[in-house]
């Protein structure tokens, strides 16, 4: 089975209707640029009649030369009893100067009834107008038929009659939607056959979520015949979503053999969707399937020591495909044989039958117990690990601190700390202001450790996140503190637990400097070593 | 279509193999009542042979009597070149008293060599003597053909004889496994369709998701002729995660018209899903199909005018039907319709001309922008529609607050709040020590409030989340915090915004605890008016 499909990307449009999914300009424009590398077809930017947000960024995507991607404006068939040339709606999308416009209008004879409240007749005349008029105007045009799925099981002539209608007037292509995301695969399998029997017009389709349903209802249709895929990048959109490209595209690609994106394009994917993630503040959940960090991640120490003699007996694909890595998570659950997959990683020859392992192991179970999480903590760990081999030197130690946050009334809070650290045998004691106590602690910190270590200037804290563990006993529950640094080459977690959040934030900022240090120290040596060979040093 | 489907439970076991998902003994028992009470037909309970936390759990199991589930307990077929009755972790399953055994053999030519490393011929041998010794021991023994698919693709002859082996000894269930979750809708029902016409035995289906269709791949069994499906509550599992039963079990029932489960327990999957991630202490995406807060939320202004027309129009089921419920958000995408949606669930009519409601509509847009959301924080939203309204008393005012922390090495941290409150007119200055910060404050602010509103005394903080926005600039990073509390009868959420984390918290307790005095406003005139029905008052 193969063939070619084209790519139709709505995370700018039909994404932003995702809850906690908002975005700037400026990210729309940073994800546009990230989307055609990716090598989408289509990246549909908004809907210029519907807001002003949209219009600028049709005007500032011209500037940005996009090499393969056509950008396409979103609006609605006219409006009932008017003319197509006179509906602001259509004219927003032929002024903002698109190549490419995708409007939709009802395939429902009930939506006809009750959204819009107009006659089956007028609504065809409504599909045609506007599709030609922008016909008329030169540009192409893709027809989504919103609710088509719901509307053909409803009433399959009507559903029919009006994408003929769109053909009739010269859509470009014809998108089936299934606007609620109720239908099944075989449901969409049937009907898409309908379909293709009934125009001749190339078809796409647009999937939701709100059954899990949508990767497998993109999937099926493709393979009933459909050449256009619609969705967004991680799945955002509306209620449970938009169908997921993130994992369409793989699974069109390396298990169904479409030509869609091009290998090296598809080795960005996990990139492309970790850096939407961030520019739309969305969490990704580790568990998302092909990019997620836990995609390819192995707990069970049965697992872990089979995939140590061949991974693809618990892989469906090589990581590397979708730029993504295999990792080790440890865990109670863990045999001896994660911590030797970390120690390998970490180039330590790792020894299981001795007794640093074994106390290492049991301290690892402890932390654990009182609520410590290394799966998103790998610095922590290393440090533990290396700690363990007397393989990382003590490079400062607390004697005290003391924070002092003040309001008042209509002023800005005030916020101080006091540090008062040994570094090097000698004591520092200093005091900084801050945004927040984590912030003031940290750069008191520095003041004390950058004459030190001039390159932690460098570094930041990126994230911070905090997680209340036993919600329930709320009085006494412990915290724990994620916190996310990085410099100009790496990113890194550490974690620290207590009941006081001030006490496990300070854990994690020390190991967050701690593991700063040590990958200075590392470039160092390496750098070191290279001019070595390049025989930069004087001897 | 129809028939009955059996659902096979293994959050307990598989489920617990998910990165972050940590179960606790008690955890583990709390969350197989709800399983009963949902009306699964098999707990899988853990696998005695591996670790001794899942023996207590069996051992104390036994005292839920469990009302209709029946437990059971995992294990592997028994060691190569050794005796069924000789195994461990055979005799296990047996010891801990359960009436159902599940056992996983190899199906995967391939993997018997690189995994296990015997001879096809024995790997047989172990199929067949296991499931016989657990069947001569009185034992339903389920068999879980692991790697089915993979096996089935690479040496179909040989996948078949495992299962045959099985049959032969007299296995009550043959499980096929996709165990890499590599394996698509079409192979699943070609695969299964022969599988069937191979055995008599009933056939089950155990999916996982790393390609976002361990629910169409469980659907897509069911519809060859599988009649049990194995999942976890929210799909949690290793790597991307198992087939996920809250949305397998709606989709079974709701739209393929199996049955399943009861009306009435359908409609407690909601809570029931969401109590899970509560124990497992996992966030609950909002957009999770079926359950999720954002499964039925609506944003577009377009949509919502349609959802106050008709709800059908933009959901696929009635969110009652699996305990959950129509909500709308209210963003920077909406139009006025979702304000005027929230204003009739407070019960205020909301006259979209007036100037107030377009003064509120500017402050939401400007809050929304300096970071604010209020999907995830309804209480905080009502607070300011009730003001915009002139609907809400001042309960008290912030005058000034000072927090101190102080930590000396190896000393506890010692945290202390002093605030000034004006109460009724009077001034309140008060101090109080905490946990941290947060809590140091609101035990503060507790004190000056308790005297004048003891209901106070039932509300806590349940959960506390803090995001850090836009990361890039870390410095001067503004944070949203989200505090979630709750009495005796609710819960509730709140949001503050500020650069300094403190002040961003202070301002969601401070609406946390002027929405708790409101609820409790609410509470006791509904108690007054029913005495008055009653004619409890005398007049």
């Amino acid at each position: 089975m193969t063939g070619t499909v084209k790519i139709f990307d709505t995370t700018l449009r039909d994404g932003t209707q995702g809850e906690g999914v908002s975005l700037s300009v400026e990210d729309k424009l940073k994800i546009a640029q990230r989307l055609d590398a990716l090598g989408v077809t289509y990246i549909e930017g908004g809907w210029p009649g519907s807001n002003n947000k949209d219009i600028e960024f049709f005007i500032r995507v011209k500037d940005l030369k996009l090499k393969h991607a056509k950008v396409t404006a979103f609006g609605s068939t006219r409006r009932k009893e008017t003319l197509a040339d006179q509906d602001p709606n259509l004219n927003r999308i032929i002024e903002v100067g698109v190549s490419v416009a995708t409007i939709f209008g009802k395939s429902w004879d009930f939506q006809v009834h009750t959204a819009i409240q107009t006659t089956l007749e007028e609504n065809l005349a409504m599909i045609f107008d506007s599709v030609r008029y922008l016909k008329q105007n030169g540009l192409e045009v893709i027809y989504d038929a919103e609710h088509f799925f719901d509307g053909y099981k409803s009433n399959p002539d009507y559903a029919l009659a009006t994408i003929r209608k769109a053909e009739e007037a010269g859509a470009d292509w014809i998108v089936l939607c299934d606007t609620n995301g109720g239908t099944l695969p075989h449901e969409i399998t049937e009907i898409v056959k309908v379909v293709r029997q009934s125009v001749a017009t190339p078809v796409g389709i647009h999937a939701h979520n709100d059954c899990e349903l949508g990767v497998a209802n993109s999937l099926a249709a493709v393979m009933a015949g459909a050449t256009q895929v619609q969705g967004t990048i991680n799945g955002y959109g509306e209620r449970c979503g938009n169908a997921n490209l993130v994992s369409i595209i793989p699974n069109l690609q390396l298990k169904l053999n479409y030509s869609v994106i091009s290998e090296e394009q598809l080795a960005s994917l996990t990139g492309v969707a970790r850096y939407v993630s961030e520019i739309a503040n969305m969490h990704m959940p580790v568990n998302q399937p092909y990019v997620g960090a836990a995609a390819f991640a192995h707990k069970g120490g049965i697992h872990v020591s089979a995939i140590l003699r061949n991974s693809s007996t618990y892989e469906h694909i090589k990581p590397e495909l979708v730029g993504n890595k295999q990792r080790v998570l440890v865990s109670e659950l863990a045999g001896q044989s994660n911590l030797v997959f970390k120690a390998q990683e970490m180039g330590l020859d790792f020894d299981t039958n001795n007794q640093q392992t074994k106390q290492l192991i049991e301290q690892i179970k402890e932390m654990e117990h009182q609520g410590y999480q290394f799966e998103g903590a790998d610095a922590t760990l290393e440090l533990l690990i290396r700690n363990a081999y007397g393989k990382l030197e003590e490079v400062f130690s607390l004697e005290s601190f003391k924070i002092m946050v003040a309001k008042t009334m209509n002023q800005p809070v005030l916020t101080e700390a006091i540090v008062k650290v040994r570094v090097h045998g000698e004591t520092c004691y200093n005091a900084a202001e801050g945004n927040g106590p984590v912030n003031a602690l940290d750069n008191a910190l520095r003041k004390c450790l950058l004459q030190y270590y001039p390159g932690l200037q460098n570094m930041h804290l990126s994230d911070y996140k905090v997680r209340v563990l036993d919600e329930k006993d709320a009085t006494a529950a412990k915290v724990r503190v994620l916190i996310e640094s990085s410099d100009f080459q790496n990113t890194w977690s550490t974690v620290g637990v207590s009941e006081n959040i001030i006490e496990a934030s300070w854990q994690a900022l020390v190991d967050s400097i701690r593991y700063a240090l040590l990958n200075q120290t590392r470039a160092a040596s390496k750098q070191a070593e290279s001019k070595e060979r390049l025989g930069l040093v004087n001897h």
